[in-house]
């Protein structure tokens, strides 16, 4: 057993002790430009090709010699040879002279000779084959030029990049149909506690439904993991080592939930220090909720013991399962300041924090006269419907004794 | 052809007028609990019993009558009698009676005569059978009540709602296994053009590989909808009735891309007026990017032709077509600043706007000193890699004439 074992760690120290033990836990898998959606890149995309490969006409008009524009006004056109018309999808097979001008779409390619390209509404139709300019055009102007939007040897995207909409219309741009992400984090959730019957059955008296193990289902596919549920396990030793071996053999990382008391942390304690080295890294971290967490690596897979009130269960998982499912590691603090936490609310109400540990705070938003407000959800832990009537979690870090109303904190929105 | 069909609308304008065409073009489906996920509830759900159905501790400790514990100190504990323990996952088979007290785990069932329960940390064993209570308990302390998480008869999730991972956690505790959902919005996508081909492809001279189609079934992917894509069709009018006819028999909104140039977009249009009543409703929004948009509804269905651009073709997407594929319908106004909008960020530059027009702005994100700041990220609406960039959209909206260096603008993410 660790030596830090009896300590509360802050956030940040139990995430760089996690990350001392922990390998890389995906590997590299090819799928198909439409279904990597949301994944992470494994390695960055390179362009291999200018895109566009040509220069593009981004408006309906005339291609034409920008200099044989100028001065053009609608008292005093410039008057041009209308010389022949683009094609889309082709390449103009000859060049624009002096005093000519092509018809061209948008997008277009544009013809040699040519350099910008003059809006149709700025033109006048003189007779079949001559056009009047009322408004000159500088060079390049209504132009893509070849490689503006991306140019060959440039980085595309990154490794580790989450591909969004518009990736994939980038990379499609550049020619991928196919993408190496990492693959997804199988993550096997196991349930205790002797209290605990399937939402299916009516509990009897004592008795009342799994939560946990619907919660984190829900977060782990959130945040692009595959779930794996083993159910309920009742706090037995024998009976949980069996089910928390197969669940490392079957997964990438692997969730314990439930067992908030004493003697059930006990249980889930001695079975994770029986599955063999490091074990057991902390037990309790620094924050609220969620205090009793457990943290451990076993044969290099990360296991969490999470506490076992709901609200807790899911805001440990955010702040340290969730990173490990999405990107495989813990991000750098500045990094996540925006992106986990992006919003930036008026608390309406004092809330007193303890000096060192970090708060999690349940709130509703609203806005008022440009400012959004957020509003405590005021509620025990172990309420399920207080994270449901939430719009999002509001963070004290640890150096701070609270909040007064009116001051400004970071939220995590659902 | 409607009235409106040449006057550029508001995007309000725009929603009001498809609103009044549409039909309800989903129907409810069941699904079991645990594929629901990000689904939306097509009704109501109530809860049909108190959730817990019995009080309980929410600490290790001792459930005692909490009058009994009152004055304790640590110089002056309460002794009192154990006389029990509260198994979990089972009713306590008699009372707790004054003097007395139970060991209970967190989540134990309160035992008949308990109203409050002592934290164990504030309690020494003196033998077996008594402990001193060394801080009082209120009556209600360290409880969950009856109904106190949700009561019988109480709403626990509106229609319409958005199924989270709390609210996986929330159903199961009610007992619901199966929930009925709206069904998935099926999205045809037809891109058209003839300088675009297939990214597998290489493209000769004139020719870019297809965007829209891509980006398009990433956005109807990321808002719930499941994308079909009809692949390039060349601008034909023959050729793209057909497709049209077709991917409007198998979806329940289509969406065609591209052509962008004005006989493009004739083509589109003639081909939409062709296809049945009431047809396109405006061609022309007043927004940039985006404006040569075209709002149709044929058959009860909505028919976009979206700009071909491959910016104003996702952000037009998010303004008219997320919200019919991820709810059904358009948000009330006040609802979607926050939800859709809801980071507010300083902008860094000026940026001037139209009166009348609604602008939306790639905007890259950054912190500094407790603020948030956007800076526009520009570039022609045909540069892809303008929103590859950017880390979210920022608007302007239709009444103002631009913004200023530090004045506040509303921000979605990506």
């Amino acid at each position: 057993m660790a030596e830090l074992f009896f300590k509360a760690l802050t956030i940040k120290k139990a995430r760089s002790v996690l990350s001392g033990y922990l390998k890389e836990f995906r590997s590299p898998v090819k799928v198909p430009l439409l279904e990597s959606l949301n994944r992470r890149l494994a390695c960055a995309v390179t362009a291999v090709e200018d895109i566009p490969g040509f220069g593009r006409s981004t408006v309906d008009g005339y291609a034409v010699r920008a200099r044989d524009t100028y001065g053009a006004s609608e008292g005093l056109p410039s008057y041009l040879e209308v010389y022949g018309e683009v094609l889309m999808g082709r390449a103009p097979d000859r060049e624009v002279g002096a005093g000519q001008a092509w018809y061209i779409a948008t997008g277009g390619m544009l013809p040699r000779g040519a350099d910008a390209v003059v809006m149709v509404e700025y033109t006048e139709e003189l007779d079949g084959s001559t056009i009047g300019i009322t408004r000159p055009v500088a060079p390049g102007e209504n132009v893509i030029q070849k490689g503006e939007d991306i140019s060959s040897g440039e980085v595309a995207l990154p490794a580790g990049h989450r591909i969004r909409p518009q990736d994939l219309g980038m990379l499609s741009s550049v020619g991928v149909d196919t993408v190496e992400v990492a693959s997804r984090v199988k993550v096997g959730i196991i349930s205790t506690g002797d209290e605990l019957v399937c939402p299916g059955d009516k509990p009897g008296p004592g008795q009342v439904r799994d939560i946990n193990s619907f919660t984190l289902h829900g977060a782990v596919e959130a945040c692009g993991g595959i779930p794996y549920l083993y159910g309920v396990i009742p706090d037995n030793f024998a009976r949980l080592k069996k089910i928390l071996e197969q669940a490392l053999d079957e997964n990438d990382l692997v969730l314990l939930s439930g067992g908030s008391s004493v003697g059930v942390r006990d249980v889930t304690l001695r079975v994770i220090e029986a599955m063999g080295k490091p074990g057991v890294l902390f037990h309790g971290i620094s924050v609220k909720p969620g205090k009793p967490t457990i943290g451990a690596v076993v044969k290099g897979k990360p296991v969490f013991g999470l506490p076992g009130h709901p609200v807790s269960t899911l805001i440990i998982f955010d702040i340290l399962v969730a990173p490990l499912v999405r990107d495989g590691g813990y991000p750098a603090d500045e990094e996540e300041s925006l992106t986990a936490f992006p919003l930036l609310a008026l608390m309406t109400r004092n809330l007193r924090s303890a000096a060192g540990r970090e708060d999690f705070i349940r709130v509703k938003l609203y806005r008022r006269d440009g400012q959004v407000y957020a509003e405590p959800v005021l509620g025990k832990s172990g309420l399920i419907t207080t994270m449901v009537r939430a719009d999002g979690i509001a963070r004290i870090p640890p150096g701070k004794e609270g909040v007064e109303a009116g001051e400004t904190v970071e939220v995590k929105l659902f």
